[in-house]
C-alpha cells in the first residue's frame, strides 16, 4: 500500500499483545494492537503523517489547519513540526486538558471554540479562508489511507485473523481498516458509545444521522461520522455494536488489571463490546484496535477504581 | 538455554519499544524491554515459572513458600496455581496494597511480617519448617536462570546491543541477564536507588554490605543483594549507578509523557540513571529493562504530576 511506504519510517510499528487471562475473561483469542503506544499516544499519527507526507510529495508548502478534540490535533502538530510546518488546531473549549497540553507540546497552536460540531467546522473554515491548508480529522482520503496502515501491520503480525474490531468516532480508523480487511476477507465490527450513537443509527437506517448530540465519557468518539467514512462502513463493516459508559469504565479496569496498560475510554469501547456481545466473538481470533492511551492520570486512576468496584 | 525451553509457552514474549522522542531526550538509541507487560505485570513471572517448572520436571509435588514485597509473590502465586499448587507468601506489612491484592488474586496466601529483612527470612523459615517447598525471590539458581531468559529475547529482538541496563534489588534479574550478556559480549550496567545502595557499596568495597536500611520510593528494590547474585555482579557487571528518589519520579513522568506507559518506581531507576549519567550512554544502542508496571493507580497519578512539575 502506497500510504504505508510514505510513512513507514515515521510511525512506530506498534506491538500486538495477547494475554491468557484476558483471553479467558472474554472467551476468545484476543490480540490487542497497541496504538496507545504509537507516537503522540494514538493511531491518529498515521493519518496525520500520511496527509502531511502527501502534501510534501506534491510539493505543497504552507501551514496546516484542522479541528480536533485532541488526538488528531496532537498528531497533526507533530507531523507538521517534523515537516517544518505549523499546525493550527480548532479545539472545543471542554477538551481534556492533557490533550490541549499535548497539541502545544508538539508545536501546534490552539484555537478554542464552543463544544458543538458546527462551531468546530466554522472555526476550521475561518482558518482555511485565511490561507491555511486544511487537513480534516477523518473525512479525508489521505487520512483514511493513513489510518488503514494499522491493518496492514496487524495482518503481518497475527496469522489467521477472523475479525477486527475498532472504535467509531468520525470513522477514519474503521474506514481505512475496512478497506484493507475487505481485500483480505476479514470481518470488521465497529464499537460505539450509546451516548454518541450516530453511526449505529445511520447504519440501521441507511441514512447518515446528523442530529445526535454526543454525551459520553469516550471523548474521542463524540464526532459525527464523516461522509466518506459512512460510505466505507456501509460497504465493508458487518456490525456496529453499542456499549454504555458504565461498560466502558469496567473495560478500562479489566484491561488495566489484566495487561497493565492504561487506555482511553474511546479505546475501551471495543473491549466493552466484546464483553457485552461475547457470543459473537466466542472461539474467534479477534484483533482489537486499542486506539489511544492519552488519559489524564488523575481521571484515569479514579475511573479505574470505579470500574474495579463494579466487578 | 534450557530455562527458556521450560517456560517459553507460559511467559509472554514482551515487546521492545523504541521512541524517537525518548531517544532524543536521552541522547542514545534506547530500546525498552517491556516486562511491565509480562504476566503478573513484572519480569518476576519468568523466574517463578521456571522454578516451579523445575520442581515439576524433578517430580516434586507440594505447596510453595516464599517471601516478597509483592511482585515475586504474585508471580509465584500464578506459577503455582497454573501448576496445581498453592503459594504461601511472607509479605512486609507495609507492602503496596495493590501488590497484596495481586498475590491473593492469583491464588496465593499472604502471611504478614514486620518490615525488616530479618522478619522476612524468619517468616519464610517457619513455613519451610512446616513442610512447604521454598522458592526464594532471588538468591536461587532456578530464579536467576528464569530471569535471564529476558536477555535471550532481547538479543533476538534488537540487533547490535551495546549495553543492557537493569535495576538492582535482590539481584535476580541482573544476575541472570549478566550470564547471557557475558556470553554475547554485551556490557551490563545496574541502577540502584540511593536509599537502598547496598549493592553499590558492596560493589565498591568488594564485600557484601548487610547493614543498609532501605528508604526509597522504589519498593521493589528494597531487598539486600543475594550471595549468588553479588558474585555474578562482581564477575559480569561493569558499573552500578545510583539515582535519587526525585530522579526516579522525574523518570516515571518522562516515560509516561513520551511512550504512555505507567512504570513502577523500581523500573524508572534505569531511565533515571541514563538521564543522570547520559555521557556514559551517548550514541550507544542501549536495552533498558522495564522491570514492572504494578503501580497503585492513585499513587502513580500523583507521582506523575509531581514529576512533571519538576521539569
Amino acid at each position: 500500500m502506497a500510504a504505508h511506504d510514505l510513512i513507514r519510517d515515521q510511525v512506530i510499528r506498534t506491538p500486538v499483545l495477547n494475554d491468557p487471562d484476558l483471553d479467558e475473561a472474554l472467551g476468545c483469542n484476543l490480540f490487542l494492537k497497541c496504538e496507545n503506544l504509537q507516537r503522540t499516544g494514538a493511531f491518529k499519527f498515521r493519518g496525520a503523517s500520511h496527509a502531511v507526507a502527501a502534501l510534501r510529495q506534491q510539493g505543497v508548502e504552507g501551514d496546516i489547519a484542522t479541528e480536533s478534540s485532541g488526538n488528531h490535533g496532537a498528531a497533526l502538530s507533530l507531523a507538521s513540526t517534523l515537516d517544518g510546518r505549523r499546525a493550527h488546531v480548532v479545539m472545543p473549549e471542554n477538551s481534556v486538558p492533557a490533550k490541549i497540553a499535548s497539541v502545544r507540546r508538539y508545536g501546534g497552536i490552539v484555537h478554542f471554540c464552543e463544544p458543538h460540531h458546527r462551531a468546530r467546522y466554522e472555526g476550521l473554515s475561518k482558518l482555511v479562508d485565511d490561507g491555511l491548508l486544511p487537513i480534516p480529522p477523518y473525512d479525508d482520503n489521505r487520512i483514511i489511507a493513513g489510518q488503514g496502515t494499522v491493518a496492514l501491520e496487524m495482518i503481518e503480525q497475527v496469522e489467521g485473523i477472523d475479525t477486527i474490531i475498532a472504535p467509531i468516532g468520525g470513522g477514519g480508523l474503521i474506514g481505512g481498516v475496512s478497506i484493507v480487511a475487505a481485500e483480505n476477507d476479514i470481518e470488521v465490527i465497529g464499537a460505539e458509545p450509546e451516548g454518541a450513537s450516530d453511526t449505529y443509527e445511520s447504519f440501521r437506517s441507511g441514512t447518515k444521522a446528523d442530529d445526535v448530540q454526543a454525551d459520553t465519557i469516550a471523548d474521542g468518539l463524540r464526532a459525527l461520522i464523516g461522509h466518506r467514512n459512512f460510505a466505507l462502513i456501509r460497504q465493508n463493516v458487518s456490525e456496529v455494536l453499542l456499549v454504555s459508559d458504565e461498560e466502558i469504565i469496567e473495560a478500562m479496569a479489566l484491561v488495566w488489571r489484566s495487561i497493565r496498560i492504561p487506555i482511553e475510554p474511546s479505546s475501551a469501547t471495543v473491549i466493552a463490546a466484546m464483553s457485552r456481545y461475547r457470543d459473537h466473538f466466542r472461539g474467534c481470533r479477534v484483533c482489537a484496535i486499542i486506539s489511544g492511551g492519552n488519559i489524564d492520570p488523575r481521571f484515569w486512576a479514579e475511573t479505574i477504581i470505579q470500574g474495579s468496584d463494579a466487578d
